[in-house]
Parts: C-alpha cells; sequence; structure tokens
C-alpha cells in the first residue's frame, strides 16, 4: 500500500477471483444480455415485495460470485456491501444470510468501487485474505423510495435516468488468475448547486471530473494509459459535461475510450423508456462484474478505470430544498501479462 | 496491521491526537455534562429543522476535533462517517463541508465503531497520515424517521430507547500523544428473531455477545485485561442479557467493568423520559469521543474496549414483518505508559 494525495497504490495487486451479476428484464433485453450471469424474465424476481426481490438479487449474485471464486462462503473473512436503500436493508440481509463478518458502506451509485476500493484495501494490507465486495438496485424499490409510488406511472423528463435492476459481486484475494486491483481514488463531495433529482448526470458530472483529475494528478498517468475509462452512472447528459469538464483542464479523454455503464447497459434506441440511461449502484456494479470482467479475461481490455458516480441526496433533503452533493470514486482493474 | 479471525491488530497503534463531543439539551443534563465540549441548551440546536440540527452537530464537533488535534482541516486525508439517517445526509453535508475525500459507512448505532475501526486501518497501514472518524444522531430525526412525527408525543414502553442528539469525532494520526487504537473486531449479522423496535437493546444483545466472544478467540484476551468493557448502546434490557450469554459460555465480565454509553449518558432516576436509556450512533460516539478519551488521558483508565451495537432495520422492513438483524463492532483502545 502505497498513498499519494487522495489515490491507493495496492502493491500486492489484489486479484477479483471470481465476479457475478445478476440482473432483471430491461437489463436482459439490453446489449450486455450475453455477459450476464442469470437474467430474471419478471421485475418481481419471484419475490412477493420489490425489497424482497432486490435483496434476492444481491443473495444470488454473492452465492455466484463465491463459487465461480472456487471458494466456499466460510473462506470470505469480510463482506463489504452497500445499497440505495434507507438503512441499506438490501445488503444487511443478504449479509445476514452470508454470515460473515460486514461492513456496510454507503455512497449511494458510487457504493460499488467504494465497496471494492475497501476490499482490495483490505487484501492489499493483510486485513483479510478474502473478501466480497458487492451492491445492488432495484428499478422498482428506487422509484418507490426517491420518487413516486410505482402505480402511478409518472412521466420523467429526458434527462432522467433509469434505475438498473442488478446486483453485482466480486471477491478479492491476494494470489490467482483474474483482472487485478491496482488503484483507488476516494472522491471528495462535490456540489455546485444542482437541485433536480431528474438530472442526476449533470449533477454528478464535477465529481467524476474532480476524481478523474485528482486519479491523474496523484499517479501521473494520462487518460490514455487506460483502454477504457468507465463512468458509473452519468448517462447521456453527464458524460459529455464530465469530457468538457476534463478537456477545459488539459485531460483529453480521446486518448481512451470513454464511456458510461448507464449507457452501456440498455440499448436506448429501442429501450426509450430509460430516457438518460442507465443509474444505481446495481448498474455500474453489474456492468463491472460481467461485462467488463469478460472482456478483461478475453484480453479484450488490458487496464480500465471504473468511476462510479453518486448523487447523496435523499428524498427529504430534496424536500428541504437542499442541493445534491455528489462524489466519485475510482478503481483500477487491470490484466497481467 | 494482523488479523486473526475476525480481529484486526494495528500493529502501529495510530493515535487518537484529537476529539469532540457535542451534544444537545438532555445530554446536557445527565452526569457526563462536564465532559462535552459543547452542549446547546435547545434540541433545534439553533437551525430551522432537525435535520439541519443533526447536521451541525457533526459540523461542529468535526471542526473542534480537527482544532483539538492541532491539525488544519487540508491535512486530514479522509473522513470516515455514518449516521441514522436515510441516505445517511448528515454525514454527507457534513462532508461536503469538510472538503476532503469521504468514506460514507452505515451500521446503525455500531456506525461510530465502524467508522473508527476503518480509519485506524488506514493510519495503521499507510493509506493516510490523518484520518477523522465521526458520527451523529438527534433525537427528533430518529423519531420522525423510525418512529411517530415529533408532535404526536406518543408513549413508549420501558424497554424503547431515547435517542441521544449529540455527535462525536476524532482524528487518528500515527504518531502523538493519547489514546491508542489497537484492535477492532468487526461483527458479523445476528438475528434471533426480535421484531419489536421498542426492543432494540434485547434484538441487539447476541451481537454484542457474539463480536466480544469472537474478540476474545480471537486475540487470546480475558475480560479482566480491559479496565472497562462498554456497550453501545444496549441500555438497561440489553446490558444483563449480553452479560449471561456470555456467562454461559464462560466469559466472566465481573473481571471487568462492564457497562454501556446509553446507561453512562443519562441520569435514568431523574431523566425517567429515556426509559431504558440512551441509543443512536451519537450515544456511543459522544461518550467515547468524551467522556472515555478524558478518562483515559487522566489515567483513570488505561485499557477500554468499545462494542457499539447497531440494530440494522428499516421503517420498511419493520412494516413488512421482518425481524431485526443485528451487529456489534468493537474497537479496544489504549493508553500508554
Amino acid at each position: 500500500m502505497k498513498r499519494k494525495g487522495q489515490t491507493w497504490e495496492f502493491t500486492s495487486r489484489p486479484v477479483i477471483l471470481g465476479s457475478a451479476a445478476v440482473v432483471g428484464p430491461d437489463e436482459g433485453k439490453g446489449p450486455l444480455s450475453p455477459d450476464f450471469d442469470y437474467i430474471y424474465d419478471n421485475l418481481e424476481i419471484n419475490e412477493k415485495t420489490w425489497e424482497k426481490a432486490e435483496r434476492r438479487l444481491l443473495e444470488q449474485a454473492s452465492q455466484l460470485a463465491i463459487i465461480k471464486s472456487e471458494l466456499t462462503k466460510e473462506q470470505l473473512q469480510f463482506f463489504v456491501g452497500g445499497d440505495l436503500m434507507n438503512q441499506i436493508i438490501s445488503s444487511t440481509f443478504a449479509a445476514r444470510k452470508l454470515g460473515v463478518p460486514y461492513l456496510g458502506v454507503f455512497g449511494a451509485c458510487s457504493t460499488s468501487m467504494e465497496s471494492l476500493a475497501l476490499a482490495a484495501l483490505l487484501v492489499d494490507t493483510g486485513a483479510a485474505d478474502y473478501v466480497m465486495a458487492g451492491t445492488v438496485s432495484h428499478n422498482c424499490t428506487a422509484e418507490k423510495q426517491f420518487r413516486y409510488p410505482t402505480e402511478y406511472g409518472s412521466q420523467k423528463p429526458p434527462t432522467a435516468q433509469y434505475t438498473v435492476t442488478g446486483a453485482g459481486c466480486g471477491v478479492l484475494g491476494r494470489s490467482g488468475t483474474g483482472p487485478r486491483v491496482t488503484r483507488a481514488t476516494i472522491g471528495k463531495i462535490m456540489d455546485l448547486g444542482i437541485k433536480d433529482p431528474f438530472n442526476m448526470g449533470g449533477a454528478m458530472a464535477p465529481a467524476a471530473a474532480d476524481t478523474l483529475r485528482s486519479h491523474f494528478r496523484d499517479t501521473g498517468l494520462t487518460p490514455g494509459y487506460y483502454d477504457l475509462i468507465v463512468t458509473g452512472d452519468l448517462a447521456s447528459v453527464g458524460l459529455p459535461i464530465t469530457k468538457e469538464l476534463l478537456h477545459n483542464e488539459g485531460l483529453n479523454m480521446e486518448e481512451t475510450v470513454f464511456d458510461d455503464c448507464g449507457l452501456l447497459i440498455y440499448d436506448r434506441e429501442k429501450q426509450k423508456y430509460v430516457n438518460a440511461g442507465g443509474s444505481g449502484c446495481g448498474c455500474s456494479a453489474a456492468v463491472t462484474y460481467s461485462h467488463i470482467m469478460k472482456r478483461m479475461i478475453k484480453g479484450e481490455l488490458k487496464k480500465v478505470l471504473v468511476v462510479a458516480t453518486g448523487a447523496l441526496l435523499s428524498p427529504l433533503s430534496y424536500q428541504q430544498g437542499e442541493s445534491i452533493p455528489c462524489i466519485a470514486h475510482a478503481v483500477a482493474l487491470e490484466m497481467e501479462g
């Protein structure tokens, strides 16, 4: 472990031994469909409440990730997890089922990389041999909690994002084969005063830009070092703003492929109801722990930076007229050889 | 850093360079009154909403902790914080004001020690030079969110606990004088099926017992090693249950002083409205970062184990008939010499 600024360099380069993503029907209709481990054909995920549905996605993704890493849950020392629900109940109930020591974290959609950064830190520093990181979101639990009762069918502006129904988990260990976690940059809160919860991408763009700027400042790398830099989830509104913000500071994102998990997961031409694209901490987790992992293992990608962004509002803070504090955490993944 | 089981031993023994606690009027009337850094005489904390009041407590405690550690906020590398609010907005807004990289955590009332354990891990492993851990709760935000509108004045059974209005923060560094963080045991979820949110102490007792048992198993220590073992917050119902559970497994808590932050913070004879005692992640934080720190610095206590317990329910999980998953994280503090 070496630190510079707000970036950790993991000298032992912890390995993602196994990972899994379990998603709902909308994600199953998107272009990443072949990469997911399991796709439910119903949004209820065969459960009676949206909350039970969400929990089941995480429980299943965690079980699959453990199996795919050829471990048993008894070998896992810690589970670092979180979700968007009040009091992160989905992760907690999944941790109850797992029965391993549990560190609950919250950073809205950035939770996916906050948990992976911490899991890598634990393994890198000898605080654990095996750790699982995982997050989940469900379209209907998020709609119900953050917006309107799901029965309303309320309309949305085109800047709105569509919460992904999906979970992603990764199991980290010290040695083995697979993508390695090489660095993590922990973000600061950025809040430029945006108050519109239907424009999360715009609100989160400055946080993504700040974390990317910090990452390149701390590491001395340039965007071209990575084959892919993927945010999660700025969608169609936030991604170009971030690109412009970085361009204004002399960081040329044309050097790399700069994309967004919220844009990758859906076909916005066919799935018009997703508006600007996907969101939710299940989005970046499901994309990272399936599509990106598979592309890295196949050798299509060698160096990837995942920058998960979170809009840290609550319905109450919004109702009380507060602006939306945002954050982004970046994690670098590299294949050796 | 050495790990055994679910316990971390911090070989560099990070120092709590400075700490502070800011509380409301009820806590100011309790027996620990002389130890707090600032006491508000009004539950509104001079703010217009309960949420702004809660945030102000944390902002103020964090500023005081930084000043008392003789640092500036620019020297802090990370803030690890959390609270009981949906989407931990109090910590997030405080982190926005601080402007330092932020790791949001959630473990209900156990957040106080989850954040301290992670902060100590960061300093011990070189992931940071200076880190602040802090948590907050407010009686009225908690009542409003978890129970009834505060205007109702609803009555409660004697097993109920009273959420503390208070914040506590500690700044950790690698060298200096002050209590040192020597060990941390990360807990597992325990859920024995209790569904009554007015009996949190009873629900959390098995989690406290499990973490204490794990701590002594992993470290080879016995309860008598510590001058004080303090839970936070089992109150009058949970503490004797925990004692009995441990006794049944051969751990004699009579070897030490075994107390609870929720019992220490109020005078239950005079303040009958607190029922079984205090709760909330501000309770164990305010007691630890004021009273316990001061007693350690004075030399009255040399070795203290703080076991923060969390009831990880949400109003929704309760309404849907779920039982209450609980967790406890333990952190050992030691004075040298």
